[in-house]
């Protein structure tokens, strides 16, 4: 459901309830998102993965990396806690480079292969990758069947298997074809964490330092305090840090979802969409080879900078949020960063938020607000990149703040 | 959405509101669907679509007889009622036999090439098949953007052009890919029909008697009273006759959608699946060649049928059914029917049902009940088709009841 101009569409909200093990999101088409903080969910002793496929066939799907780290403690879970039950177990060997329609219908094809009845969830068990494919192939197959998210990542964890949104990237656009389809479950447990490269790690925590600048300030000193120890992987899955970074992260995604579960807001302003106007760009310049979490941090960088010329941003929050990119190791910007090509790509970003840009930039820790095309230029963006460049390379003694990829 | 046994689903409805000049359907997502009665939709003097498509660019696809029947009308209009404004003409050549997953993405790469903005509709002027292209291309582009449709045959006006419902096939699997995507308007203009050749009206009168015997006897006596003239397009499409059918057909259908917009009615029990559980396999069986109302007429005088035999329906009722089809010149049965296949074919229907068959028989015109597996068996089905065949061979003289293509 997308806003227009006609009376005929209203705002849709949904209700959050905050529980101890997790969060039930309702929303007004009478559906509840589940989302449970689980720990240790492959262990024989927990049957929460268990009561959310109840009495239900299902197909789970992997990429080749889950497979090899948790495939077998998987399959002995399901064997002992749902003796007799059948499961389709499906591996599918894509990246965000390959993240098409065809590996969509690979699903589908799958699931009407073995004969899944029409009840029956499609499980993304990993990634974001995972969970966009998985995603809208439930929100296709049969025009629609349930699917539950179990992340194994920490954009996993944070946002993309909390979302309702889905998506594959089609004919050069990014995210070109997808759905809104809410997951019946999202199954959080951060012990998946223990076998994710650094890389990946740092990627997610991207997604959480967007959330604390537009919404969390106490989540943002949270980052300040750990997002070292946590970039180094130097936590351990059952650590209060970790814990906590998901469940103050999860919760404030929620509270924005149930605001406008299908982004029927008033004219697309979102504010989740900070850090999210320039990357997409990035992502698909660099062919994918710029982790999503990467680009995000790149265009948190751009737009704190732009804000901070603009006089929109105080200098000592800007610096604040420069710092805290950096302590996580992540980049300031990208060595082929092309201002003239960022300013091209926006022309499709107005369309896609219907004729406005919206483009988000802090005003603060913890407040944003929307920037129209008017506000900015061309002249701006090539000197705030430059700003960061030079930042950046002068201390690139200490990690990869000034992102460089073949 | 689904079913599901999960007690986190709960069912949805919608409200119907009547109006002089159509309906306005309102679910609980907040969307309204405004069905609009409009004759002469696109005379110079009428304001109906102009206002549908209000300020914004338009994506307008049809098929190559919608172009040369009416392409210079609707380019005349556009001209007149919306001077300035962007529209984009595209036509697609696809049939029921070629409508496809490829021919949907052509359509959103044609939306994003034209930079259609994000409220901009893409709209299906044309029958099924441009419908449920257009709906589910709407339902994906940027995970979904407003659709209107303008059904210019019978099946579009009464069934195809107000549902929620879009699908294409996929991999052998009839509308194994689609979704829930309710289109702003639904503009009908009994007027398309002047251009529509017989057998298309035919294939159309299928889903009003569909609709008649299960839930509206008023309707099948206006039908039994004018299918034979109606059939051999002995009216004028301003004729009293066919604005009556229209009216009562689509009050009836979007009576039903209000039950249920997204089919979460408890274990997907829905009437107008009437004559919908043997007709998939009928048009897979004949590559498409079976046209859709053609395979549920076959479906409704089988059911029928079966329904006598097992004593629920009476013989005099079953007669007026299959007097009725006679009359509308539909057929009876196919000269390739195979009881095996169809029984065959029983168990997929039972996985989209979620386990059971719920084949839906009548009670007498106006009234229905659901049949399970257990209720009925093969011999059964073979011994009902053998008499509709006898039946239909021996009146051969007087139309198409017995349905033979090549």
């Amino acid at each position: 459901m997308v806003e227009t101009q006609d009376p005929q569409f209203r705002r849709e909200s949904g209700r959050l309830q905050v529980g101890e093990h997790g969060f039930d999101l309702a929303s007004q088409r009478g559906h509840v998102q589940r989302v449970v903080l689980a720990e240790r969910l492959l262990s024989p002793d927990s049957s929460v993965l268990a009561a959310a496929l109840a009495d239900r066939p299902a197909l789970i799907v992997m990429t080749p990396s889950v497979l090899r780290h948790h495939g077998a403690r998987l399959r002995a879970y399901l064997h002992a806690a749902r003796p007799g039950q059948r499961h389709e177990l499906m591996v599918v060997r894509r990246t965000e480079a390959t993240k098409d329609l065809a590996a969509v219908t690979e699903i589908c094809d799958r699931a009407a292969a073995t004969r899944l009845p029409r009840r029956s969830p499609i499980v993304a068990f990993g990634g974001g990758v995972c969970s966009d494919l998985c995603g809208l192939a439930a929100a296709l197959h049969r025009r629609g069947v349930p699917h539950i998210k179990v992340p194994t990542t920490l954009v996993g964890l944070i946002d993309a298997g909390i979302g309702t949104k889905n998506a594959v990237n089609h004919d050069g656009r990014k995210s070109g074809l997808g759905s809104f389809h809410p997951p019946e479950y999202s199954l959080l447990d951060p012990g998946f964490l223990r076998t994710l490269p650094h890389r990946q790690l740092r990627n997610g925590l991207a997604e959480a330092i967007k959330l604390a600048i537009a919404a969390d300030p106490v989540l943002f000193e949270h980052l300040e305090t750990h997002g070292a120890a946590l970039a180094a992987r130097q936590f351990r899955p059952d650590d209060g840090a970790i814990t906590e970074l998901i469940r103050r992260a999860v919760q404030g995604m929620l509270e924005e979802l149930a605001l406008s579960p299908y982004e029927s807001i008033d004219k697309l302003r979102r504010k989740m969409d900070l850090g999210h106007t320039f990357s997409p760009e990035v992502e698909s310049a660099s062919d994918h080879l710029v982790l999503h979490g990467e680009a995000v941090a790149v265009d948190l960088a751009l737009s704190s900078q732009l804000a901070a010329q603009l006089g929109i941003l105080r200098p000592a929050d800007l610096e604040r949020v420069l710092a805290l990119l950096e302590t996580c190791g992540l980049p300031l910007t990208w060595s082929k960063l092309s201002a003239d090509a960022l300013w091209a790509s926006l022309a499709g970003v107005v369309d896609h938020r219907d004729g406005e840009l919206n483009l988000v930039v802090p005003t603060g820790i913890g407040g944003c607000v929307f920037l129209d095309l008017a506000d900015i230029d061309l002249a701006l963006v090539r000197s705030s990149i430059e700003l960061l460049r030079r930042r950046a390379t002068s201390r690139s003694t200490s990690g990869a703040r000034l992102l460089s990829l073949p």
